[in-house]
């Protein structure tokens, strides 16, 4: 019982005060011994009939009634017992209206109820204040996924089998649900008895403090870096930005779509966040199934989002708001997704609801892709670069979300940087804090490699557990994941070494003028097709060789019918410039590409392949030595 | 009740009339204040049980009895009363069994409620009379799905866990069910007590009774058509004919399975029809699941029914049928499948009980299909054209079967049209109509462009949300239809214009003996793979440009490695007898093809392409100049 | 009940002897007239209660007793009465505790219900001692699949919702449920009121009867052969000891996944024994969807096991283990699976707990699968060969999981003959049998052809029931099979037809040095690509053309850019040797390959083609002349 006015039943022995509850009042705010206003409703032999609120009437008794009374007086009562059954029966309080009285008001004590306390509330009515986040009419009752100020709960509203309960509440609403949580299918969900959408002030209210507690809760954890790493620093502020924003998501019960790079760094970006969702997002949610249904990974084999996997994406996310009820999922791009060619996918998800962040190290065009992103972490942004990896951001990200996570996480940004070949200083201290938790350098590479192939053969599958078996991340077999990460190391090194077996014949030389060697080998006739190693990691592989056979400075060209992968060392290449004068020097080549300074792509039509490569070899001849300079990001096919 | 002779109890005063119950007749059958013809099946002190039924019995009390009675003795009684508890009593009837009395045999009143009434009948029990159109044996379970003349009502029968209840019923029976309704996930289903197989006259009677209720509601709808358009017309007839099957196969429960070209006109074909046969869906059947369950639409890349899908969609509705007892589906064809290359695929179905309906506006090859299709709808069977779209067909076949659909499908046949560049008079009609609606000419064309965008990176997808966004059909948000299709239609010309910046460099261009233009392009070395837009549209709109710097006559060649696709516009190509010639011509070619007079595609084997080229081109210097041919309808690659 | 020692009540008179109910014995194991040994646990007015075990207890009336007596104090009492409510009542028994007593120990009877008598005890409380051989944990209960003697049974054990019941009991563990079976989604499933580890010697003995009753049920069924073969009567033992395996597997409810060759032979092979395991696992399985969860056949496209499938079939164990808790599978290679190619896919799989079973008549290479494998049935390794072919094998096979199989698959044999151009002796009786089943031998040769030409369309699909209605097992409908069957085989031979016009004439003769035809074919640039046939099939109908032409010796050479498929007969190729050879003298090839004598097939980077074709051939005009020897078995592409 909330009294407006200062004063509370009994409390006040000055003027006298009589209460009048709120039509919405129930039989629970009516105390002892205290005076009611109420109206009669209905007159019978023994005695009158009294409303006090919609649903509190009652019996007073012609015994102790005093004078005559017509339907609609109003008496002062006081609750003189309550039946068995339930029924009420008042006696006239001894408080007379009259100009002495004040007259207050009780409103309903709703007192509520958080998500947090309902395991203890099983099988009583409580109440409850938070935003509707999800709508899914099901065959039987409507179900309301509730978030308040600490967590997320189903509440199941029945009208009639099959039709939308409430049906002008929807998604984004703050609702007052008054309801009875019960155990169903492992989780505790809420049969809802009344259900009404806040509006003005009181939605107001119950909205700012839903937005503080949520802000509040969404705040990531202010977790102490793995190592001590200035440059890393710099990009904490930007981490904790995305934290937030992916606890927030989780909170406000919308679906996290993953699309992350198929490589080792990809691979050690993606899986730690995505465990470190999955463990927030089971403790928010009371349903058991959350986890599963609001967190999906998914490989992307092209170093962009492609509008097929954006067209996919989307397709799936609308399908899930149509039979689920599903809010249009957050898009989290991982070690991907920083460049031009991304615009096209992002424009078409940028109409719908679909909010998208991008985590990565690739050379970035934040011009291009800025407007679309509502999170963009990159190195290049403050003046780093591709050493701090994807797998390194990644990790620290995940301890912010679910900081419980570390443990399994030491050895995982070692592994990121071995695989994306990070030359950063700090590379030695990732591979102490490694070290220490029993993976030596060996197996940090081992994993690297295995990690490349598993991605190879897993095509457009995740591989849950089979990459958490790899990278020992929600894995506890560690003898297991030792045997098959030998085995699968082995077996990539040994199918490399039969491609170059076969392709190094073919590779052909020559001096530059820069006098940087040349090294070209077409992948299309002089390597295998469709199997592992791709020909970015052949070209790639090729030019490691020739590196430590002849040392810098090295360019690589692994040629297709319609493509040239590059690779150089100590030479300045500049490939995003290269492609564009291209572009004009070859009318009708159709060249297009991407790249940095030393590692690139270029695509260009089939029957121009000879021209577009001699006038690349031209502007090779031409190019900067730079002995700083290396290439080492793994290149994409 | 119902009498089988004329006379009715209190009808005929004459001759005095006794009744007899059948052995199934319950408490309800029996009448106040009339005689019944009963057995004597117990004696007791206090008076005599006798029978008037399997179900109907009671007491005669000894004090209204007079003379002596042995068990199996009969006796004419009246209803003296029904006691709270049910228990009849019976009084001796005036009447005596002599020469004088009429004895009329009573049937039991199964008064059937149809599927329409169940609503209202919830918990009671009631008998339904109709044709078992799916058994699905459940882990509990059997369930009937049972249609009237008025809807399909899933029946559950348990006869014990898992156990097929009532194993001699089949899909094509006509049954009596006496259950009790029910809602079960948000549908009614009936809780059944009894099901019998009507058999004999009954049956018949009953079929024949449900097949004319069919007949008359699988009637489609007479619509207005929305323009006035005289050539239209005549395809009339054939459109109710399909919708009429339509209808009727939605009345039967059997599912639907939409093959339909992936281009503009085939989605404005499709996805009409898909909607309006989802709300007829909804409209018959009780199970709220069913529209998902029954209908499927999905996109065929090739411009004829291949192997390929044929098998998969076999082997779907196959499991379905052994996983769910779901009838086979009925295939219809939408702008494909009209040709001699559908035939395989045909064959293969009609060794299952699939039917199978084509409406199409390619050039048909009636002698091919046509003992293969139940219905086949396709304007040069009437003498007309391409220029009648399929999408302006399946516009107003969808008005046929659920007419209140119309006003969200005024814009379809503009849309339509402009996707396949018909020349058709009435397009001016359609383009007015549209533009009522707010769609201005523009935006039409970017509605074509996008769905054909779309169309590419859907791939095997059907994508319904996304295209029904596209289409403005079952979407409400005008805003983001108009920004996605803008989008979409920038991105396609955006794509177009990158693709030919390459290809149009090297167009070969000849002036051929008959004064045609012949642009040679090819589109393996020429064009990008694998990206939009794809060969045959790549030609296509190279064939555009060229006639508008040009003029006609022009003629142009996109080819492959083992491929070609043509377009002509003003020079009469007849590419179907160019094939056959070719055939001959180039032993070892292996050309196969086919298209119309100005439009087709042909294939060949790689090593015999410049032999087959150099002969198509011959063909094409002597082909007939003929300004009033046009090349329109896109080629598909 | 059980009694410790030798004495039962009433058999020992004497030395009086006490029983002492163990703590866990019921009511139930309370007989009338004898003596139990009782504690006094509370003492009333009206007599004392006692305590005979932890739920056994009752009143001693005062009536009855003498002396006075204090809470703690033992007494010995019979059972005077059980009243209605299941009070008991006991008085004093007519012993006393001295030194001539002997107390015996009395334990509760578990006498164990078996799952084969699950049905006759629904409703009643029941033991079941068993293996755990699943743990699911539902949203609600956990469920424990527990197999015994007899049978796997579901045991759902409620904890909390979602939370694991017995967090302590695991896949392995054999414990004693008690527990009332119900029915449950057409199955019976046990509800569980305790369910304990058996621990030390309980434990094993258990182990050890659970062991002996395993052994003898898995043991295969004594089937006669279908025909009398000696030669195939070698290889007999192998299979039963592949009998038993997959018989024990299914008892211990382990997944079984079948990957086959997806060709006739191979489809011969794994429908037969996927049917029969299927009917086993219903048989064993309480759970009606057993068959549907744990067994899954999977075409496989290459003549090995690629790392791509084994990926693929190691994440499905991985989720399946994750989602529904089933142990990991076993895998079934059939017609497939024998040489060193396979070694990759199987050490992956070798990492997790998944056996592996070959059966296979290709030439094996047991060195480089031998210990990888648990079983490996294979003619070869018999000194028999690829006559005896796989399907002809595991229709044996299937026979001795489940005979009454037999009369469905007379006729399989022969067509996996025939499929496999078996030159086998045997193959006069196999066809005999057909025939007696009404199969000509046009009819057998049609199924075959259907098969294969089934198999090429339905791509990575299993279509379970199309095969089955193409082999005409599992399956009724003799006129469709008849018509699909003649349907399928004619439009096989039509599109071979249609592939050779256009290749025979770009056929390349040459005859050797040793007087060979050698015939060469570019199937990549003369055949039709990406349809039916394929190139190794098109390369062997080639073949088979000439050889009827010209008789033998000939050698066929299919080659595509990167790839050549070999058929020889009359002249010894030995295919290792050659593949090892070139390996060597081409270096920079990139040769690889496999095969036989006659048959084989050798892939090389695609700009190496002319030079290892020549080289090739060079051996070829080298090649032994042998009569003697014919390629049959179809080479795939």
């Amino acid at each position: 019982m909330t009294r407006e006015s200062a004063g509370v039943p009994g409390e006040d022995d000055g003027d006298s005060v009589v209460y009048d509850l709120d039509a919405d009042c129930t039989a629970e705010d009516v105390e002892q011994n205290q005076p009611y206003l109420a109206e009669i409703n209905g007159i019978v032999d023994y005695g009158v009939f009294v409303d006090l609120s919609e649903s509190v009437s009652g019996l007073v008794h012609e015994s102790v009634l005093e004078g005559t009374f017509a339907v609609g007086d109003e008496l002062v009562v006081e609750l003189e017992t309550v039946r068995d059954n339930g029924d009420m029966a008042f006696e006239p309080a001894e408080v007379d209206l009259d100009d002495g009285t004040t007259v207050e008001a009780v409103t309903h004590d709703y007192s509520l109820t958080g998500t947090d306390r309902l395991e203890g509330t099983v099988g009583e009515q409580i109440h409850l204040e938070g935003e509707v986040v999800q709508v899914k009419q099901t065959g039987g009752p409507t179900i309301f996924h509730v978030t308040d100020e600490s967590g997320v709960v189903p509440c199941a509203a029945f009208e009639e089998a099959g039709v939308r309960a409430y049906p002008s509440v929807e998604v984004g609403d703050v609702v007052r649900v008054t309801g009875t949580p019960e155990h169903r299918e492992g989780s505790v969900q809420i049969e809802v008895d009344g259900l009404s959408k806040l509006e003005g002030e009181t939605a107001e209210e119950a909205r700012d403090r839903l937005e503080d507690a949520l802000e509040s809760r969404a705040e990531p954890h202010d977790v102490a870096p793995l190592i001590d790493w200035p440059a890393f620093e710099k990009l904490r502020d930007d981490l904790q930005e995305v934290a937030t924003l992916l606890r927030r998501t989780v909170l406000e019960g919308r679906p996290i779509r993953v699309r992350h790079h198929a490589d080792g760094d990809g691979m050690c970006a993606a899986v730690p966040v995505q465990i470190a969702l999955e463990r927030f997002i089971a403790e928010v949610h009371e349903d058991d199934d959350a986890p599963q249904h609001l967190i999906k990974r998914l490989p992307a084999k092209a170093p962009f989002y492609e509008m097929e996997d954006a067209t996919r994406d989307l397709n799936f996310a609308l399908e899930d708001r149509e039979k689920h009820g599903q809010q249009l999922p957050l898009l989290l791009m991982l070690d991907n997704g920083s460049t031009a060619e991304d615009v096209p996918a992002y424009e078409t998800l940028a109409h719908y609801d679909i909010p998208i962040v991008a985590i990565d190290h690739h050379h970035p065009d934040p011009d291009a892709v800025g407007d679309l992103l509502d999170a963009h972490v990159n190195p290049y942004l403050h003046d780093e670069d591709y050493r701090i990896t994807t797998g390194m951001l990644c990790v620290e990200l995940a301890r912010m979300i679910y900081p419980d996570i570390t443990d399994e996480l030491r050895h995982v940004p070692a592994v990121a940087g071995i695989s994306d070949r990070s030359k950063a200083d700090a590379m030695d201290d990732y591979i102490d804090l490694a070290v220490e938790e029993g993976y030596d350098e060996d197996r940090l590479q081992d994993v690297s490699e295995a990690l490349d192939y598993a991605a190879f053969w897993l095509r457009y599958n995740s591989g849950d557990q089979l990459i958490q078996d790899l990278l020992q991340i929600n894995s506890d077999e560690e003898e297991r994941h030792r045997d098959l990460v030998s085995f699968f190391a082995d077996r990539a090194r040994e199918e490399v070494d039969e491609q170059l077996d076969a392709a190094m014949a073919h590779l052909e030389h020559e001096d530059l003028d820069n006098d940087a060697h040349l090294y070209r080998i077409d992948v299309e006739n002089y390597a295998h097709r469709f199997t592992y190693p791709a020909p970015g990691k052949t070209t790639g592989e090729i030019h490691d060789r020739k590196i430590e056979e002849t040392g810098d400075p090295v360019i690589t060209v692994g040629y297709g019918p319609d493509f040239a992968v590059l690779r150089s060392d100590g030479v300045r290449l500049d490939i995003p410039q290269m492609v564009s004068e291209l572009e004009e020097e070859v009318p009708g080549g159709g060249v297009s590409g991407g790249g940095h300074l030393v590692v690139g792509s270029i695509k260009f039509v089939k029957g121009k392949r000879e021209e577009v490569i001699d006038a690349l070899v031209d502007k090779m001849e031409d190019a900067e030595i730079d002995e700083a300079l290396s290439s080492a990001a793994p290149i994409d096919d």
